[in-house]
């Protein structure tokens, strides 16, 4: 059947009663192909029967936006992209996220949580004010219920003509925080849902009456979900709140989502339950490790993370006042040992990350040494909490960015390719570039001495070689010619290692403050190559190319960055090559 | 009285009668200097009370955290800053915000709105594990509970043993937008405060019972006040809700703070009432006027905000998909005419700058034309969405960005000396610099024709003279010569003008893109100075050194631009000195 849609068209047409066998289509379709191409598994199972319901009911003009967006498989087969699906977040295949330029059916781009609600709100007003009718609808999970965004924009939704789905699932990428988002699903299914299947087979059972008493039973429920839920959160705001309703009944998601488009006008909320990893069972009973799933079950033996975990878990040990922060990424960011051994001492805080650093910078002033571990690319959220609240006050703050540099399949929203300038920019900050695992557990041992904020970047792995940090940059090679070779991070370095037969290699540890001393050593007419993954406005290379401008020094430098465009989803090494950070390149430029 | 009180101490030995005196002498002492220093003058007239009740119930160890900071004038008085006050605001003098490095007392330094609460959970949790028993207070305004932030705090808030000072004055800085933060205040005085007066003067008349009685409802109402009181929108938070309690009743003040201090240690949130420009009429009667009075009464004549609300009104007259945005800040980014002209276009989203940009992309996303007014300081919480949301997706969002370069006496929190550098780093990005009010309003108008974000940056005030829009930087001047000054803004650029005799001046218009074309035809052995109100990393000096360096022309390159450190409150004169960014120095050089 599901071969047959080619278009939301195709799939209007199919009777409600054939729904549930293309959710199972849908579903065999998902087990199969996500673990070739990679990524995120268990939160698409989730939504099988609220992708199909959503489209049944919602036309081609009608506008869905996905928040997070890594939920938005199911909706990119169903928009005729279900043939190419094997090329999911592959060089030139379909991204892993909604993306405008991929299809008009993706309303909107997202990546990073609680954008869709804001994002959904400009798109119908400005419908609104272009006196069109299409619907818009936002689907927003219950982590991002946690992001202070969310709050922002259902703060103003006042008489917005839209619908937004929570959906659910009760897990967020980790697991749910916070006493709010805990109240706003009080109301859950659990034990009900348990009773429900009970009753309803019971009641089928039952001769002549059993049928109609169901059925009127169903009736009932529906007008009370409908009409009169309350829900305590979001009761505080002009929402008409509706739930809460079976995510994986697609009848149920049917009906309500009907009722909603026919009748209602004003702001509404229609909260459903699902279940992440739904009718897989493996990803059921472990959502979180079948979260994001590797392509071809490639596994990595070593990642930066787990060096963080155990250099913090041992610092703990020995000094009390280390904590830790995570924003709902406890896992990946490699604290999961350190959230158990110290759960005094370890803070998720939700999608958060501007409470998370601010919070960080309280802590510090208070005498604490806080750790705060958050991707390169969610750091982003925290830019004037890094510059107002830590760096002003110059709090001994340490910044743990993993996922620096290119990040590969999950594309454009999602690379680590702008600290090194947004974060240079800031007074008072320490910024650091490990090159391999020792490196990085050094740094984070030594960021204890630094009284002020210190930034670690670095990629998802780093090199096994043991080459430790020096303030003054690492030198790994000697030859009696003017060229140098200046690199920053694993993949670069690696690459620089190549030359060092015929150059001066360095291995770049500390981006700000540069290393002048070494700068102004260099003799004049010296020829440099500078390799960084960051852009190329800000970065390492420019910082270097203007202080060796400034001292009058007769140098010739070639920056090996990446250009002033936004980077799409390939493998890591097709984006270094596509940004011409490769060693076929630095031979060039040596010849 | 006042005089005598030269520590929190000193406060503490006064008898609570006496406490009404203080406050009208700190007041007097408000409405007297306050004019003549320059500064905040309506809030901290409403939070008389408050903080002489604060530091009458707290003490010295205890910590209290001012969001905003602005109101922090009467805190300073009593904490041994009250003879030192005519030096508010001017360099060397006391800062207008609290600031940890002038005083112990000021626990942690704020400017931005909505930083409270985490910081103070961050001392509250050092203080834990740290095994101390202060005290730690969080005070912050309505106008606050509109940011994401605040909510991000609050869901996170569990055990902390703190207290929330909710000092509502039903304003913020304009008025107040959003429903939650109206449900908030749902129980508001009013009405009941009026009724109170009358009830308390006839009770107090009927002779032998009345006063008993008096004192009898009086202990009621605190009891129910003290003990269960619902606020249904905090009552979604793990907090106890105290109030609504008078905020300027000094005595119910210190009953309810003594309690709470004395009885509470799970995290409670006191709910007042106050006013702004509380106890001065013309403060009371117009409190947006008086919430920031100009040094001396000074008064400008023409701002960029005037120009940029005229230009805007004009365009939306004749182009029906203009809209504007602002984040609590009508006035002052000089949209309140927009706003009432056009109220179905114009947007305050309150103090919520990430989802205004987000907004903004959905908008530009659905056809419309947003202009984004903010100031340049405030912009830094968007730099994710700016980069996630506009950016990625190359939307046609104006971003208008006032009170760019030096903002002279608010200091290090408010200065815009970021801008350059984190929006320089964005690819798609376009960035201009006005430096005439015609540039201003050219510019407004021909973002309209570039299919992507543009950013327009400008100081309070710019040149008057005729100086058009060219995106070629505009030439001032041709002299015969190698040398060449290219000076961005109004500031710089009038600086400049005074070499137009010696050498060729520039004023740059467009930072991103540079006018590489200009660059290219500059002759080898050029004297460069480059001048701008920014930080000097990832600034314009940076870039155009860096580009210089690419190309390998043989070039000198100056930067006058701002050091990397925070620049302290003082005049903006003063700031441009300290940064020779001056006349004198351009001379040096160019000798």
């Amino acid at each position: 059947m599901l071969e047959q849609i080619k278009s939301i068209c195709d799939l209007q047409k199919l009777d409600i009663k054939q729904l549930p066998t293309l959710c199972q289509e849908i579903r065999d379709k998902l087990v199969e192909e996500v673990p070739i191409t990679g990524g995120h598994l268990a939160s698409n199972l989730g939504v099988v029967e609220l992708s199909v319901a959503l489209h049944y009911v919602f036309g081609e003009d009608d506008k869905i936006v996905w928040d997070v967006g890594h939920q938005c498989y199911v909706h990119k087969i169903l928009t005729n992209r279900g043939e190419n699906f094997l090329s999911l977040r592959s060089e030139n295949g379909i991204s892993g996220f909604p993306d405008t330029t991929e299809s008009d059916q993706d309303a909107f781009g997202t990546g990073h949580a609680g954008t869709a609600i804001s994002a959904a709100m400009g798109l119908a007003k400005a419908r609104d004010q272009l006196g069109q009718n299409h619907k818009v609808v936002a689907v927003v999970g219950d982590g991002s219920m946690t992001n202070g965004m969310v709050f922002e924009a259902l703060n103003n939704i006042k008489d917005t003509n839209m619908l937004i789905i929570l959906n659910d699932n009760n897990m967020s990428i980790g697991k749910n925080v916070g006493s709010a988002t805990r109240n706003m699903s009080k109301l859950r299914v659990g034990k009900y849902d348990k009773n429900k299947e009970g009753l309803k087979k019971f009641l089928l059972k039952v001769p002549l009456i059993g049928k109609p008493i169901y059925k009127f039973l169903k009736w009932c429920k529906r007008k009370i979900k409908m009409g009169h839920a309350l829900n305590s959160y979001f009761d505080n705001f002009d929402l008409k709140y509706v739930g809460i309703v079976d995510g994986h009944d697609i009848k149920d998601l049917v009906y309500y989502l009907t009722k909603i488009r026919d009748n209602v006008t004003k702001p509404t909320l229609l909260h459903i339950a699902t279940k992440k990893g739904k009718g897989y069972l493996p990803a059921e009973q472990d959502a979180e490790s079948f979260h994001s799933v590797p392509r071809n079950g490639a596994h990595l033996t070593k990642e930066s993370a787990t060096v963080v975990g155990e250099t913090l878990c041992e610092l703990a040990q020995e000094n009390n006042s280390i904590v830790a922060i995570s924003a709902a990424m406890t896992k990946a960011v490699g604290l999961a040992d350190f959230a158990s051994k110290f759960p005094d001492r370890f803070f998720d805080v939700g999608i958060a990350e501007e409470h998370a650093v601010t919070f960080a910078a309280g802590l510090a002033r208070g005498g604490i040494r806080p750790f705060v571990a958050i991707y390169s690319t969610f750091l982003q959220r925290s830019y004037d909490q890094i510059l107002h609240d830590v760096a002003i006050q110059n709090l001994p703050v340490t910044f743990l960015i993993d996922r620096a540099g290119f990040v590969g399949d999950d594309g454009k929203t999602h690379q680590g390719l702008f600290d090194l300038s947004y974060l240079s920019s800031i007074p008072n900050v320490t910024v650091w570039t490990p090159c391999t695992y020792l490196q990085l557990r050094q740094m984070i041992k030594q960021s204890l001495t630094v009284n002020g904020p210190v930034c670690i970047r670095y990629s998802r792995t780093l090199l096994e070689d043991g080459l430790s940090f020096a303030k003054n940059w690492n030198r790994l090679s000697i030859v009696d010619n003017n060229t140098y070779v200046f690199a920053v991070g694993a993949r670069c370095v690696e690459i620089a290692k190549h030359v060092c037969d015929r150059t001066n290699v360095y291995a770049v540890t500390q981006i700000k403050p540069m290393d002048f001393a070494l700068l102004d050593s260099l003799p004049d007419g010296a020829q440099i190559v500078t390799m960084e993954e960051n852009v190329c406005i800000g970065g390492f290379g420019q910082q270097l190319k203007a202080y060796l401008a400034s001292t009058n020094k007769k140098a010739t430098v070639k920056t090996l960055a990446v250009d002033d465009r936004f980077v799409s989803h390939a493998s890591v090494n097709a984006q270094m090559q596509k940004n011409n950070i490769t060693l076929d390149y630095l031979l060039d430029i040596l010849q």
